[in-house]
C-alpha cells in the first residue's frame, strides 16, 4: 500500500541574493516543482562546506570541544570543526581545524560519512574525518571569538554524555556514535 | 597541557530583522563578546522547531523517507520529520508528521534525544522520537511540495545504507544509529 510517488528533482527558473551579505549570504530561488507549480520565494543560506574531525588519542580518549553556540544561545560539546575555505581540501581544512582548536595532531585522517547539515535550507555539506593516534602538540592559540574548552573522554564517558543527553551537535552526535560502533565491531 | 579558556556566552546589545520574510526570518544581533569585544553583524535564521519521526513497524522495520532537498538539490533519505507549529507539542507534531509523510500511526512515542541543527547559525532545535509498533493506517496523499517515496527496511539493511553513505541526513543519521545501538544492547 504506497503512493508510489516518483521523486523528482526542482528547476530553478531564477534566483537572486535576498540578502547579500559576507557572513549570511541568503538566495531566493524561483522553483518549477514536478507537479507544474511554481514557487517564487524559496530562500536558502549558501552555507560554507565543513570539515569535523573525531580525534581519538594514543590512549583511546575522545578529544571534544565545549563552546558557545550564540544561535541557541548555549555552551555545548562537539568535535572540533570549520569552515573548508575556497581552494583548500576538506581533508586539509581538518588537520588544520584540529590543531588550531585544539592544539592535537593525527597521523591519519579517514573520511568516516558526508553529510547535508540542514538539506532544506542550507547548501553547505559537512565531512566527517576520523583522526586515530592523536597527540598535542601545543596549547591551542586563545581565540576570544571562539573560545574552546578541550575536555577528553573515554569512550565509556562519552557513551554516558550521550545517554545523557548532553551531546546535542547532530553531525558530531552521528559520527561519535559511528566511531563507538566501529569499536565493538 | 590546557588554555582552561572558560566558557561564558555572548551578551546581545540589540537585534534587528536583516530579512524579514515568512518563510526564512534572518536576525542581525549586535553581540559583545567575554573579551569585550563587539560585533554588530551576527546573522542567524529563526528556524523553526522540528519533530523527527524514527518509525519501526510491528516487524521490526524502519520505515524511511525519500525526498528532494533544494538547498543541496539531491533526492535523500531521512525519517519523517515536520515543523512544530506555535502551540503544539513536539509530541503532537510528531504523530502528525508521521502520518500525514507516511500514513503510519504508532501505539507510542517515546522522546529520544534533542539536537540543534546547526547552533550557531540556526535557532531551531530538533525533536526526536522513536515510534515502536507502527502500522499503516493509510496511503498518505500525495504533497506536490514535498513528495516522498516511503521505503521500509530491516536494521541490517539501515546498516548497510549507513555503512554505503547512504544516509546523510545528520540529524535522522544519529537517530538510526541510537536505535540501531539499543536494539543491540
Amino acid at each position: 500500500m504506497q503512493n508510489n510517488d516518483e521523486i523528482k528533482p526542482w528547476k530553478i527558473l531564477s534566483s537572486k541574493m535576498a540578502l547579500d551579505v559576507k557572513w549570511f549570504p541568503v538566495r531566493q530561488d524561483t522553483v518549477e516543482l514536478p507537479s507544474g507549480k511554481v514557487i517564487d520565494d524559496y530562500y536558502l543560506y549558501e552555507s560554507p562546506e565543513i570539515a569535523v574531525v573525531v580525534p581519538v588519542t594514543t590512549d583511546g580518549k575522545f578529544v571534544i570541544c565545549q563552546q558557545y553556540r550564540h544561535a541557541v544561545g548555549q555552551i555545548m560539546y562537539q568535535f572540533p570543526s570549520g569552515t573548508v575555505p575556497k581552494g583548500e581540501t576538506p581533508l586539509r581544512s581538518a588537520e588544520r581545524e584540529l590543531l588550531e582548536e585544539t592544539g592535537y595532531i593525527a597521523p591519519h585522517f579517514e573520511p568516516l560519512i558526508k553529510v547535508a547539515a540542514y538539506a532544506t535550507k542550507l547548501t553547505g555539506w559537512q565531512n566527517i574525518f576520523l583522526a586515530e593516534g592523536a597527540t598535542q602538540k601545543q596549547v591551542p592559540p586563545y581565540d576570544p571569538e571562539e573560545a574552546t574548552r578541550i575536555v577528553l573522554v573515554t569512550p565509556q564517558g562519552l557513551e554516558a554524555m550521550i545517554d545523557r543527553g548532553e551531546f546535542q551537535v547532530p553531525d558530531s552526535l552521528a559520527a561519535a556514535l559511528l566511531v563507538l560502533r566501529r569499536m565493538k565491531q
